[in-house]
C-alpha cells in the first residue's frame, strides 16, 4: 500500500506484517526527506514509526483517541492521518504545524508542545467519556524523559486510583530527554528494559504453585506469605513499581517488532482499568548516524542526508546567544566553584553541556522538571551558591508558583536565565517566549533584565551572578546575536537599573527593551529620513525601570514610544506608561509589541511582519500617529 | 524540664525519654490553648509534636538543617525554636507567622506556605553543602498529601539518582491532606503503613537463607533468581517502590512512640545517600475531637477547648463568597450532568464538599495537583464537559503553564474559579492572592472577571458555566460577602465584557473591580461630602474590558482613577491605562492597588490600611492629587 494513499489511519486494518512494514518504510523515506529539506524533529518520529502503525492497526480511530505527548515525536502521525501530501510544508508559515494542534486535523485530539501533558488529558477525555456513557479507546502516548514531568506523575497518581476507568498509558521509552535521561525512575525503567517480559506467566502460577515440592493445597499464613513473595518473583519484577501504582503493566516490548507490538496492545486493550504499556524504542531508528548520535540528531537544520551534515548557510552568523551565555558563563565558573548551572533536560539547547563538559561538577541537569529546578535553585542559593538556572521562556511558566513562592517570597539570590525569549519562529504558539516580562514583572523583590545585543549578554551574565541582594532574570532571544564585537573576559557589569541614550533627538523618545534595541536604531534612521529626531533609549531593564533616566525626557519630548518582543498586555510598555502614570507626566504613549493573539509557527521576520513588528512598519506607524500633518510624506 | 526555658532546640539532647514524653505534653498544652484562643491550623501540628521532638534529640541544629513543607505542620518547631513566648501571637500583625519564615527564625531553613517543595529545596541545601565540602545533615519533612504534589515527585526521582548525595526525607503519613487523600501513592502508603517493619531483616538475610533446607552454600542461576525473590519478601515488600526509587527505606514507624522514633532517625543517619523515614502519624493526636474529625480540626477559627465548638461572633455574617459559589454550582449541576467540579485537594476551602455531597459522580478530588487539575479539566472539555476548576489565587500559580499551554492556546471552555483572591489575612505572603489579574490578563483567549458581591458571584457562575467560547476565569475573595440578598435561583447571566455604572458624576471616574466595587461607592459618598462628584463603574470583566463604557466617559471627565484588589504592576488599573493610550484617550491617571511588594500575615483590614487602600485613605488621595485646590479641605 502507498503511504500516499493513506488518508484516514483505520486504512491500516487488515494490512498483513508485511504490509505494514513497508508502510513504515516509506513514512521513515519521508520522514528523512522531509526534515532533511526543511528542518524539524529527526529522531523522535524515527523511534515511534512501528509503535504509530501497529497502534494505529489496533484502533478504530474513528472512535478512539490517541493523545501524544510533547506532540514532536507525532510526524508519522500526521502522515497517516490525512497530511502526507501536505507534509513537506512541516514548520513553514500556513503549512503544517511542528507540534499537535487540535484546528489541524481531528486526529490531533489534545495540542501539545510542552512535555508531560498527555496522561492528565487523556485521563480527563477518559472521565468524560464514562460520564457520557459512551464507550471508546483512550490511549496516551508519553515519552520516558516526560515521565520525569511533575504534572505526568500526578496524572499517573490519580489514574491509578480509578480502577473502573479505562486508559492506556503508553510508554515510548527511548532512554533518551533530548539528552540522555536522569533520574530514579528513568533508571528504574532501564533496568525494566533489560528484564524479560514475564507479565504473562502470572495468571496461571496459583497453577503452578501446587506443583512445588513445599507447597500444598491448603497453605499456613506463613507459607501463604511465601507465595505472596514467589508471586512478585514470577510476576514482573520489572513492572512492580507501576503495578503498585494501581496499573496492569504490559512489557517491555520491543518497540520496532510490529507483531509484538501488535498482539500486545490488543491483550492490554482487552485488560479493564488503568493499563501501561512499556514499549522499548531506539530514537533515530533506521537512521543510522541518528541512532548513533541521539543528542544531535533530536532535531535538525537542513541536512545532507547521505552525510548527516548540516547544509551550510551562505554566509557566516555570528554565534547564538544561548552560545554566547554559556562561554561567559562557563569562562566566570572557571574562577568562581560558587557558580552551579542548571538545566531541565535542556543541556544542548541552553548551551550547558559547555559548562558540562568543562565543570562537569558546577553542572546539574535535573531532567524535565522545571519546578524541581527552580526551587533546587532556592535551596542551593540558601548556602551561598550562585545558582544560574538556564531555562527558555516558555519552560519557565511551568515553574511559575517556585519562582514565586520559593524565590522571590524569600528574595534569593537566583540568577533565571530565560532563553528563547521573543518570537521563536518555526516551534509556533506553544513555544513563543512572549510571556514572561508580564508574568515576571508582577513578583516583588524580582530584577528584570535583558541585553540589547551578544556583547551586552555577556555583561549582564556578570551583573547577575554579581547581584546577591535578590533574585534577578534575564531574558534573550532565540537565534543569532547582531554581530557585535565580543570580549573574551574582563566583562564590566552593568549598573542594576540603569538604562543607556543611545541616540538624542527632541521629536520622539523612543524606549526599547532587549532585541528591540537595535531595531529602534533602526527606526530612528528612517524616522530621521522624514526629519524626525528622535531619542533612543536602551533600557535594559523593565525592573527597576530607570526612571531617572525616562522620566524627564518622556517629560521634556512629549511623545512617547515603548518596543519590546513580548505581549503588549502587561509587559515592558506597560510598565513605562505605569511609571509615568504614577509621577503625573501625563503624555501619548504608543506601544509597540505583541498583541494579544497567538503567534503561529512561521520565520521569525514572517512573523514580526505580519505583527507590523519591522522597523519600516514601526517606523510608519509612529509617522502616522504623532506626525501626521507635521511631517507629511511628502517631504521625504 | 519547662517547655518556656527551651530557647534552642539543642536542649533536648540528654533528656531521657520521660523527660522528652513531659516535653510533649507542655507542646500540646500549649498548642491548643493557642490555637483556641486565636484561630489556626490544628490538626497538623498535634500530629508531629513527638517526630518534632525525636528528630531534634537525634540532630545538631546548629549545624544540620530541617526543612519543614508547608509550614502549617511546624508550630511544634516554632515552641522549640526560641519563639515559644511569643506564641501567642500567632497570624496576628507583627506576630508570629502561621508559616515558615526565614527571616522570623535561623532554624526555619527554608519558607514555605505551599506544599511540596521541601525535597527541591533540602536536596539544593544538601548539594551545597557537598559543593562547600562542608558536612551536616539535611532533612526534609513531607506529608503524604504534599507528596502527589508533582514538584516533590520531581524532586524524588533527581534525589533518588544520587546514591553519593546525603538526604533524608521523613514523610509524615497522616493519611490525609486537607480531605483524605486521593491517589495510587497514597493508597500505596496505606498499604504500607499496614505491614510490619520489617528493613532491619534484610542484613543478615543471606546468612539466614543458608539455613533454609532448600539453599545451600552455592546457588544454581535459578535458585539465585529464587532467592532475590526471598529477600523481596522478607525486605519490606512495603518500601520496596521508594527502594526502586533510589533511597534506602526505613519504616513504616509509630510517629508517636519516642523511643522508636529516635531508634529508627538514629539509625537512619548512619545509612549514607538518600534515606527515607515512613512515619505514621495521626493528624490531631492528643486531642480527641481533632482526632476523630480530622477534616475539621484541619484549620481552626477560635474555638472552645471542652466542647471544641467554635466561639460564635458577636454577629451573624453573611456567608462567604466560597459558600456562595459552591450553592450555585450545586444547583446548577443539578440540571446540567455535563458540569463537573474538580478539586486540588480543597473540599472544605473551596466549598465543593458540598457538591461532592449532593453529586459525587459530578465531583472530582485530583489531590494536591494543580498542574494535573487544570490539565485534566481540558481533557474533559475537549469532549464537551463543562469543567469548573476550583483553585485558590494563590495555588493557581502552580499550574500556570497549564493554563496557557493546555487550557488558552487551545482555547478550551474550561472555567477556572480563583477563590482566595485578593488579600488573605493571616495566612500571609505565601498565600495572598495578589497576582492573577496580571498573570492571566497576559495570556490570550482568556476572559476574565470578578464580582462585586456574592449576588453578583450567583450570576458569574452561570456565566462562566453558559460561556462556551474559550476558557474563562473568575477571581472572588476570601471571606464574607457583602451581605446583599442572594436568589435561590434564576440567576442571570452577565453579558461578557459588560461593565456596568453605578453611579454618575461629572468630576472623577472610578473604575472599580471585583471587591473594590463596593468600596468605591464608599468612596464616591466620602468625595460628596467635599462636593466632588465622582461616576462609579463596576468593571466585571478586565478583559475584555468594556471600553465601550470606559473610554467615553474617561474622555469627558478627565480624571480617572482605578481601584483593585491585586498587584499593581501589569493589573487591571494597567489593563485600564492600556486601553486609554491605545485609543488616544490622554488623560492622568491615579491607580489604587497593591504596590510592588510583599503583604504580610494580619487582618486584611489592617493590610489593607497600611496599604492605604481603606475609602477614606483613597477619597482623601483623589483629593489630594485632583482637587487639591478646587475644593480645599476647609470646605468640608
Amino acid at each position: 500500500m502507498n503511504l500516499s494513499d493513506i488518508t484516514h489511519p483505520n486504512q491500516l486494518h487488515g494490512l498483513s506484517i508485511r504490509q505494514l512494514e513497508d508502510v513504515t518504510r516509506q513514512i521513515r523515506e519521508k520522514h528523512l526527506q522531509t526534515i532533511a529539506a526543511s528542518g524539524g524533529h529527526l529522531g523522535p518520529g524515527l523511534g515511534v514509526v512501528e509503535l504509530t502503525v501497529a497502534l494505529y492497526q489496533t484502533l478504530d480511530l474513528d472512535r478512539d483517541k490517541v493523545i501524544w505527548d510533547v506532540g514532536h515525536q507525532a510526524y508519522p502521525h500526521k502522515m497517516l492521518t490525512g497530511r502526507y501530501h501536505d507534509f513537506h510544508t512541516l514548520r513553514q508559515k500556513d503549512g503544517i504545524a511542528g507540534y499537535l494542534k487540535r484546528c489541524e486535523s481531528k486526529f490531533d485530539h489534545f495540542g501539545a508542545g510542552h512535555a508531560s501533558t498527555s496522561i492528565s488529558a487523556g485521563l480527563g477525555m477518559a472521565l468524560a467519556r464514562d460520564a457520557k456513557g459512551e464507550d471508546y479507546k483512550v490511549v496516551s502516548i508519553i515519552g520516558d524523559g516526560a515521565l520525569t514531568g511533575g504534572m505526568a506523575l500526578e496524572a499517573i497518581n490519580h489514574a491509578g486510583h480509578l480502577p473502573h476507568t479505562n486508559l492506556m498509558v503508553v510508554l515510548n521509552d527511548n532512554e533518551m530527554s533530548i539528552s540522555p535521561n536522569v533520574g530514579a525512575i528513568s533508571r528504574y525503567l532501564n533496568k525494566v528494559r533489560l528484564s524479560d517480559p514475564v507479565q504473562f506467566l502470572s495468571d496461571n502460577l496459583e497453577e503452578q504453585f501446587k506443583h512445588l515440592p513445599f507447597f500444598g493445597e491448603s497453605l499456613t499464613p506463613d507459607m501463604e506469605r511465601v507465595k505472596e513473595g514467589m508471586k512478585r518473583l514470577a510476576m514482573p519484577k520489572v513492572g512492580a513499581v507501576i503495578e503498585e501504582l494501581g496499573f496492569k503493566y504490559f512489557g517491555p516490548i520491543d518497540g520496532h517488532n510490529l507483531e509484538e507490538l501488535i498482539s500486545t496492545f490488543k491483550q492490554a486493550h482487552k485488560t479493564p482499568g488503568p493499563v501501561f504499556v512499556h514499549v522499548a524504542t531506539v530514537k533515530g531508528k533506521g537512521y543510522e548516524l541518528a541512532e548513533k548520535d541521539q543528542v544531535g540528531y533530536h532535531a535538525q537544520s537542513p541536512f545532507n542526508l547521505a552525510t548527516g551534515k548540516a547544509i551550510p548557510s551562505n554566509k557566516p552568523k555570528p554565534p547564538s546567544y544561548s552560545k554566547v551565555f554559556a562561554h561567559t558563563l562557563t569562562t566566570l565558573a572557571q574562577n568562581n566553584p560558587k557558580i552551579i548551572g542548571i538545566t531541565a533536560a535542556m543541556a544542548t539547547g541552553t548551551g550547558l553541556d559547555k559548562l558540562q563538559a568543562k565543570l562537569p561538577k558546577q553542572y546539574i541537569d535535573v531532567g524535565i522538571a522545571e519546578q524541581h529546578a527552580v526551587t533546587l535553585a532556592a535551596g542551593l542559593a540558601c548556602e551561598g551558591i550562585r545558582p544560574v538556572t538556564a531555562i527558555y521562556s516558555t519552560f519557565l511558566q511551568r515553574a511559575y508558583d517556585q519562582v514565586l513562592h520559593d524565590v522571590c517570597i524569600q528574595n534569593l539570590p537566583v540568577f533565571l536565565c530565560l532563553d528563547r525569549a521573543g518570537i521563536v519562529g518555526a516551534d509556533g504558539p506553544t513555544h513563543q517566549g512572549l510571556y514572561d516580562i508580564a508574568y515576571l514583572r508582577c513578583i516583588p523583590n524580582l530584577t528584570i533584565m535583558a541585553p540589547k545585543d551578544e556583547a551586552e549578554l555577556q555583561r549582564m551574565v556578570v551583573t547577575g551572578i554579581n547581584y546577591t541582594d535578590g533574585p534577578i532574570a534575564m531574558r534573550y532571544p532565540r537565534g543569532n546575536g547582531v554581530g557585535v564585537p565580543l570580549m573574551e573576559e574582563g566583562w564590566e557589569p552593568i549598573p542594576v537599573g540603569k538604562g543607556e541614550i543611545l541616540r538624542s533627538g527632541d521629536d520622539v523618545l523612543l524606549v526599547a527593551y532587549g532585541t528591540m534595541v537595535h531595531q529602534s536604531l533602526q527606526v530612528a534612521e528612517l524616522l530621521k529620513e522624514h526629519g524626525i529626531e528622535a531619542t533612543v533609549i536602551n533600557a535594559r531593564f523593565v525592573k527597576p525601570l530607570d526612571t531617572e533616566l525616562i522620566l524627564p525626557l518622556a517629560q521634556r519630548i512629549g511623545k512617547v514610544v515603548t518596543l519590546e518582543e513580548g505581549c503588549l498586555m502587561g509587559g515592558f510598555g506597560s510598565a513605562v506608561a505605569e511609571a509615568l502614570m504614577d509621577n503625573d507626566v501625563v503624555v501619548p504613549i504608543k506601544r509597540f509589541g505583541v498583541p494579544d493573539k497567538l503567534v503561529d509557527h512561521a520565520k521569525p521576520d514572517q512573523s514580526k511582519a505580519d505583527l507590523g513588528l519591522t522597523s519600516p512598519q514601526i517606523a510608519e506607524q509612529i509617522r502616522q500617529l504623532f506626525f501626521k500633518v507635521a511631517q507629511p510624506s511628502v517631504v521625504a
